[in-house]
């Protein structure tokens, strides 16, 4: 290194002492997955010496815990023997291989679109795909939810377009933008279909209803919803039957589909523009065979198989209402996201330590700048791999870990001694009863 | 779809007729890609019903045939097996796996530096790093050179810090810039060691030695080089002795080494601060384990095996003597690029077209944006796995595509008849003489 860099060095370590001092240093778990036993996983703490221990996973985005499923293993190892490594190239230069273009085909048809496009992740095709299609609409005005998620907000960014921030979930925000902007003006309205740190869902219908009114062009990130809702998977958008009235529906290939990827599904212009002109998209190697082949499996599987979705669906609320029957303070919401409120930075990342080192439950802390200030929480993910067990350990040692640290319970405090005190892994009395009253 | 969006689909649809208009509508070349029998993969022709097609490709960034080789495939195997499809979270939301904490480890080794970072590909990688590095910084001046790669000029622009661009490897130039700004300003070069249209080599030594003479932190892109340069594959940084005087090395997992991915190594401090602040890092999902554990294999191979890269340069050579002998403007360079100048994107793609169709050889046309108009070219990667009846038959197709098309040959044009004679597949004389002289 060069001897004056140490002067620069310096200004890098005055940020990462800022990051300290206010409590959002991050400390990574290292984790060995285990595809046969997750959520169970190996986790090695940082700098010591132990020896690695196992633990119970409950904040993975793998919800339907696919990156396990027999249908995707086969794909991946079969793409792996006959296509190799990787892809080989960028997109246009030798990179088009066959599993990515079957890949296409399928997440087409998934979402009953003409057109799709893979992006080697959802980050890189929301900045993609809205900086592109923004850009190629003259004096574009973007309307964007104001929880919408950091790779959206890079994308509107990116386009250097007049942007104006409607209130979350807000439609009668957005219908006053919209009026004032004209009908006439090119308008693209960015939105999610459902918010992964609150687990709340947009109001899709209105959403589209505004846009045909106004007209505009709708983009909805259905990142937290493919394979998750709607017949075949499609997200909320095709739950709510609105799939065909929504121009561009973006995707990722790594949480419901437990692979890797980002995609948008959306008319033949659209895609054929933002593949022709997305720097993001033009310059940069392919997913490789392996990823696409998998991804697919896992897309094909979920649109006939609705027993992962049922599953899923029922252990988010046995959770839900395990924890809440406990006092805990869940954040209410009608979808498979189980936030439980800390409100603080300090007291948030001991929570999920005590719960590491002592009860051997992994959930990271969701601090600042992924949630606001104040807000910050364990936010846990059960997927259909979770089982009764599971959730009656979890009870017990957050009930635990909540009156270690003296942070507040829930006025409908009532934690069944059971909790506290039934073996770990036996299924306690109040999960079948809260069960069985939904 | 909304009936209204007809409106906005002219704008995209407009978009495209004008790419089409100037010869730069791009056309994907759908590739089955075969480990085993890599360079040969089968060619599905756009829209046809033909049965697919053997062609050999010519123009693959996988350089060295890592995505084929037993390490690599073996690694992606056996994690995939163990660990399963995906990495199930970002990386600060259990998506540390253990292949991405080693594979960490072992590029912080390749390159002596104290510590690397691992993005989900090259391009996110320079986006991530050189905007975070300099915004990190007050009042960065960046110092780009005039060539760099899209992904490097995005990080620059994302920074928004001030730019200055220096004339291409112009060492007096980036002197006079340098100079200009003053040691106390602080000040990031940011350039690439090996540039991957022309295959010229960045005088790195000089440019350090400016560095440090200004006090400038420096930022090399080692894209095209790792894996392929220096004695254990650290590139050109490493080839040259200064890989420990520059500041941050960057690299990608999907060239050299086979896979997908791309990284830093620098300072823990750099590091750190890139691994905290970068959205572009923070928000997506990491690397499959599977991706990570490949690579890290194809990385720890060619650290102690010397043989790709000897055969590697040993083709580049021999391809290059040979097109030239046949009279075909090879331009020049000490790389393992082979660029062939056409100069024209319709007969770029002319040529292109023809090679595939009537020699079932893919080498895809490089036009704008990738090259500046005027300088549109074929471009040839040989690799370990092309031999020399590859290259006969290569040579034989340019010739008959040159005459056909009209487009000139060299003054040095002495094409050997045995060249338009020879059966394919069989060595030509002029191979084995040029071959012998050098
Ligand atoms: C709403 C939303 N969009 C996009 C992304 C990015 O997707 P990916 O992980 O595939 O990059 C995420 C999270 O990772 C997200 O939460
Ligand atoms: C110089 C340079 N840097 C970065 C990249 C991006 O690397 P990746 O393909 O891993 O995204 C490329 C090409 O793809 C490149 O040519």
């Amino acid at each position: 290194m060069n001897p004056m860099a140490l002067s620069y060095d310096q200004h890098f370590q005055s940020a990462i002492a800022r990051l300290k001092m206010e409590n959002r240093y991050r400390i990574f778990a290292n984790l060995e997955r285990d595809a046969a036993r997750f959520p169970t996983a190996l986790w090695r703490p940082e700098g010591e010496e132990h020896a690695p221990r196992e633990v119970t996973i409950w904040c993975s985005n793998d919800y339907l815990a696919m990156g396990g499923h027999p249908a995707s293993l086969d794909a991946a190892r079969d793409a792996l023997e006959r296509h190799g490594a990787g892809a080989g190239g960028t997109r246009n230069i030798s990179g088009t291989h066959h599993p990515i273009v079957e890949l296409e085909a399928e997440l087409s048809d998934l979402h009953g679109k003409p057109a799709a496009l893979v992006f080697t992740s959802g980050w890189v095709s929301n900045l993609a795909s809205i900086s592109t299609i923004a850009t190629l609409l003259p004096n574009c005005l973007i309307l964007s939810d104001a929880l919408n998620h950091n790779s959206m907000i890079e994308g509107v960014r990116r386009s250097g377009c007049e942007k104006q921030v409607w209130r979350h979930n807000d439609v009668d925000h957005l219908e006053e933008l919209l009026q004032a902007a004209g009908r006439d003006r090119a308008k693209l309205i960015v939105f999610e279909s459902l918010y992964s740190m609150d687990g709340d869902i947009a109001p899709v219908e209105k959403i589209v209803a505004l846009a045909e009114k106004y007209n505009a062009l709708t983009y909805v990130d259905e990142v937290h919803a493919v394979g998750m809702y709607g017949a075949r998977g499609g997200g909320i958008c095709q739950r709510e039957g609105v799939e065909s009235r929504v121009d561009v529906i973006e995707g990722t290939l790594a949480k419901g589909f437990g692979a890797l990827g980002g995609y948008i599904a959306a008319s033949p212009a659209i895609v054929d523009a933002v593949r022709s002109y997305a720097p993001q998209f033009i310059f940069t190697t392919t997913l490789p065979p392996m990823v696409a082949a998998c991804a697919r499996a896992a897309v094909r599987h979920l649109k006939h198989s609705g027993e992962e979705r049922a599953r899923h669906q029922h252990m988010a609320l046995l959770t839900k209402h395990a924890l809440r029957a406990a006092g805990l303070p869940v954040m209410d919401n009608v979808s498979h996201i189980v936030p439980v409120m800390v409100g603080d930075a300090a007291r948030c990342k001991a929570a999920s330590d005590l719960l590491l080192r002592r009860h051997s439950i992994y959930i990271q802390p969701i601090n600042y700048p992924t949630v606001a200030i104040g807000t910050e929480r364990l936010r846990i993910t059960p997927t259909p791999r979770h089982d009764e067990a599971h959730v009656a350990e979890l009870v017990e040692a957050m009930v635990d870990v909540w009156s270690t640290l003296g942070l507040p319970f829930t006025e409908s405090h009532v934690i069944p001694l059971q909790a506290r005190a039934s073996a770990s892994r036996g299924p306690c009395a109040y999960l079948e009863l809260k069960n069985a009253a939904e």
